[in-house]
C-alpha cells in the first residue's frame, strides 16, 4: 500500500461538512451584498506581479505570495488580494459603467504566510466595494452592509463591534501635535503596535521614532479620546446615517484603529468578536481614492472592506452559531427491495424529482436493514419502499425514519405523504 | 497615464453580466446534483505535483499544467483536475464514510494550453461522482444527472445528446479481431482521431499501426454497429434505468466514444450539441476501478463525470438560453431629495430591508433625473421619493419604472404598493 499524498501546507480540504459551512459564510454575505443592491463580479485568480507591485512594490508581493513564472516567461502571482484586479477592470471600462458601481465577490485568495489561528495560506475572501461616491454616506452604507452580515450569522452587537476611525481626522490631529510629515508612518505603526507592547516599552518606542514626550502625551490623550469623532463633519454624519439605517450599535468610534497609512485616506473600520479568542480583525476597510491611479484610469473614490472565511468561521463555530449539518440535501431515501423490482424504485424517485423533490434512490440491491441504516445516518427523513405487494397493487411503504412509523399509502398519494413528514419535521 | 496592465492570457474576467452567466450554469448544475443527493465538497486548490504524476506522469503535468516549486521547496501545481484530490480525500476517511458516497462540486482549475475557441486556461468545472458502488444503474445515474442538467438549461435532447460506450464491451470486440493488448492503446487512439481524418488516411494510419486488413475492417464494421449495445448487459440495464429516469431521449449508445484507456474500466460517456458548432464535448466520464490505487487507499470503484463552463457557456450563449442579465440585485431604488432629507430614505431603505426587500439607496444628494436615469440603466423596477411634502406628511411618491406611473402612498403602505408593482413586472 502506498503512502497517502498528503495536502499542501495551509491549503484547505472541504468535505461536505466544512463545505456546508463554508456555503453558510457565502450564503449570508450574498444576502447582506444583495440587500444592499450590489452586483456579484469576479477577476482572474492568476494575476500579472506588476499588478501588486504597483500597490505594494515587487519585493513584498513576491514575499508574501505564491509568485512563479508561467511558461509565456511572465511572472505572475496567485491573488493576494483582489482590489488591484477591481482597479484594472474598472479602468477598463470606466466609460460605460453606471456609477455609482456596487460590486461585490468572494472567491479563493493565496498568501505565503505561517499558517496559525486565524491564518491559513489558502483562504476565501468577502470583497465588497461602492466605487464613484465620495460622501461619508456611503462610507456608512459599506459599515452597514458588515454590521448586517453580523448580525445574519447570529453575532449580535453584544458579540461584535466595528470600530470607526478616520484618516483625516487623526492627520489634523497628528498636525495640531506638531508631528512632522515624514514621522506619519512611524506613527501610524507605534499606534498599531500599542495592544501588543508593555506600556512603558511602547512609550521607549515612541521617544525611539523621534516623539518628544510632549508629543508622546499628546498621542496618549488622543488615542483615549473617544469622544473626538464629534470634531469631524465626516464622521458625525457617518454616524448619523449608521443610525438611521438600525446598525448604530454595532459601531464605535476608536481612535487607535489605523490600517494602511499609504493606502486609506478618510473613514476607516474594522470589526472584531468581543470576546477576544481571535486576536485579528473579522473584516476591515476603509475610504480610498487612489485606486486607479495605479492602473492608468481616471480618479475615482471608494469605499469597500475583505472579510476572510477563516476568522469568522472560528468565531461562529466557537459561538455555535454554525447552523447543524444536514449530511444530505435529499431528505428522501427510495429503497430497492431487490433487482427485478430496481426499475420501480428508479421511476418512482424520477417521479418525485419532477414534482420538485430532491429523492436519493439507493444505487443497488441490498438488505432493507443496511439501506435504511445508511438513511438514518445521513439524517434523512423518509424511506420508501416498493415491495412485491407494493408493486402488485400500486401502493409504495412511507416510513417515516424520525418516528419510525410506517404507512402504505397509494402510489399517487406519495408526494402528499412524504410532504406531510417533512413539513412536521 | 500609466498603461493598464493586463490580465494574463487564458485567465478570465467576470463582470456582472459574465458572473451572471457563470452562476446560471453552477446554480443549475446544483439543482440537478442536490435533486439526485449529491453531497457539495470542494478540494484544494494547490496540490503536490506527485498527486498527478502517479496518474499521468510527471512530465505530462509540468506540460499541462501550472506547477512551480514553492518557497518551502515543494513542487505543486494549481490543480487541472479534481480526482486526485477526490481520491486523496476519500482514502484519508475511507473508514467513516457512508458508503455510497455522492459528492459534487464547482471550482476553479487550469490548464497550460493553448487558449482557443471552447478553451481557456483558467476554467471553472462540475465534478459529480459516486463511489463505493460498482452497478449499471449507479451508470445511468450519473448519466442522468448530465441529461437533467441539459433540460433545465434549456438544452433539450433535439439540442444535445450523451454518447454512451462501455469499455468492457469494446475489449471483447477487440478480443473478438484478434487485437493484441498491446495494440489497445494505438486503436483508441486511432478511433478517437476518426472524425477529425479524412478517411483514406484513417485507413492508412489503421495499417501503419499494425491493423490487418481483415482487422480494419472487422474494426470499420464495429464502428459503425450501433445495435451493439444490446450484447452489453451492463448497457441494456443502463439503458433500462435511464428510461426509467425519463431521460432515454438523451442517450445513444456510440461505439466511436473512447475517452482515456488507462483510466476508465466501463460505460464512457460524452455529451454534444448536435448544432456541431463547438467540437468539444460538454461533459464527459465514466466508470473507474483504480481510484484509490494510486493514493494508498483500499480498492473502490466510482462513477463520475466533469463538465467545464465553457463550452457550455458558449452553446448556451449561441443559443440564446442564458437568461436576460438583470443588472440589480435590488429592483427598488430609494432616491435622496436633497441633504436634509438623506436620512429620511436611509431610514426608509432600511425598513424596506427588515421587511425581506432587496433595496438600494442613492448614496448622495444628485438631481432627481440622474437618479431615475440611474434606475433605469440598472432596469429597476420602482423608485422611492421622500420631498419635502412627503416628509411632512408621512407620505412617499411611488415610481413604476415600467409604466412612468406615480402615485403618493402613506409610509406604511410603501411595502404593499411595490410589492404590487413587482409582482405585475
Amino acid at each position: 500500500m502506498k503512502k497517502i499524498i498528503q495536502a499542501v501546507k495551509g491549503t484547505r480540504e472541504f468535505y461536505p461538512e466544512q463545505m456546508f459551512a463554508r456555503n453558510f459564510i457565502y450564503e449570508k454575505a450574498l444576502a447582506a451584498s444583495e440587500m444592499f443592491g450590489y452586483q456579484e463580479w469576479d477577476g482572474p485568480f492568476i494575476e500579472p506581479i506588476e499588478l501588486y507591485a504597483a500597490k505594494s512594490g515587487e519585493e513584498l508581493v513576491k514575499k508574501q505570495s505564491f509568485t512563479f513564472d508561467d511558461r509565456g516567461g511572465e511572472a505572475v502571482a496567485l491573488r493576494p488580494e483582489l482590489t488591484p484586479s477591481l482597479a484594472r477592470m474598472i479602468a477598463a471600462k470606466q466609460g460605460e459603467l453606471n456609477f455609482p458601481v456596487r460590486w461585490w465577490s468572494f472567491g479563493p485568495f493565496w498568501r505565503y504566510e505561517s499558517p496559525q489561528r486565524g491564518r491559513t495560506r489558502e483562504f476565501f475572501q468577502w470583497n465588497i466595494d461602492m466605487l464613484g461616491v465620495d460622501s461619508p454616506e456611503a462610507d456608512a452604507e459599506l459599515i452597514a452592509v458588515g454590521a448586517t452580515f453580523l448580525r445574519s450569522v447570529g453575532l449580535s452587537s453584544k458579540l461584535a463591534q466595528i470600530f470607526v476611525n478616520n484618516r483625516r481626522l487623526m492627520e489634523s490631529q497628528f498636525d495640531a501635535l506638531d508631528i512632522s510629515k515624514d514621522k506619519r508612518v512611524d506613527v501610524s505603526n507605534l499606534v498599531d503596535r500599542r495592544a501588543k507592547m508593555e506600556p512603558a516599552k511602547w512609550d521607549a518606542y515612541a521617544l525611539e521614532i523621534g516623539l518628544s514626550q510632549k508629543q508622546l502625551d499628546g498621542l496618549k490623550e488622543l488615542l483615549g479620546n473617544f469622544d473626538l469623532w464629534k470634531q469631524s463633519e465626516e464622521l458625525t454624519r457617518a454616524f448619523a446615517a449608521l443610525e438611521a439605517m438600525g446598525v448604530r450599535d454595532y459601531v464605535k468610534f476608536d481612535p487607535n484603529i489605523m490600517r494602511g497609512l499609504l493606502y486609506y485616506t478618510g473613514t476607516v473600520f474594522e470589526a472584531f468578536d468581543t470576546s477576544g479568542s481571535v486576536k485579528r480583525a473579522i473584516f476591515g476597510g476603509g475610504r480610498y481614492d487612489n485606486l486607479l491611479a495605479d492602473v492608468g484610469g481616471q480618479p475615482l473614490s471608494g469605499v469597500g472592506f475583505a472579510m476572510g472565511d477563516v476568522v469568522v468561521g472560528i468565531i461562529l463555530q466557537e459561538a455555535g452559531l454554525i447552523p447543524e449539518f444536514q449530511p444530505s440535501p435529499a431528505q428522501v431515501l427510495v429503497t430497492v427491495f431487490d433487482e427485478k423490482l430496481m426499475m420501480q424504485s428508479f421511476a418512482l424517485a424520477n417521479e418525485l424529482r419532477s414534482a420538485g423533490l430532491n429523492a436519493m434512490v439507493y444505487p443497488e440491491p441490498a438488505k432493507l436493514p443496511k439501506q435504511f441504516k445508511f438513511a438514518d445516518r445521513m439524517k434523512m427523513k423518509v424511506a420508501l419502499v416498493v415491495g412485491p405487494d407494493e408493486a402488485e397493487k400500486g401502493l409504495v411503504v412511507v416510513k417515516n425514519l424520525t418516528s419510525g412509523e410506517q404507512v402504505q399509502v397509494r402510489k399517487e398519494a406519495v408526494f402528499e405523504s412524504i410532504k406531510g413528514i417533512l413539513n412536521n419535521a
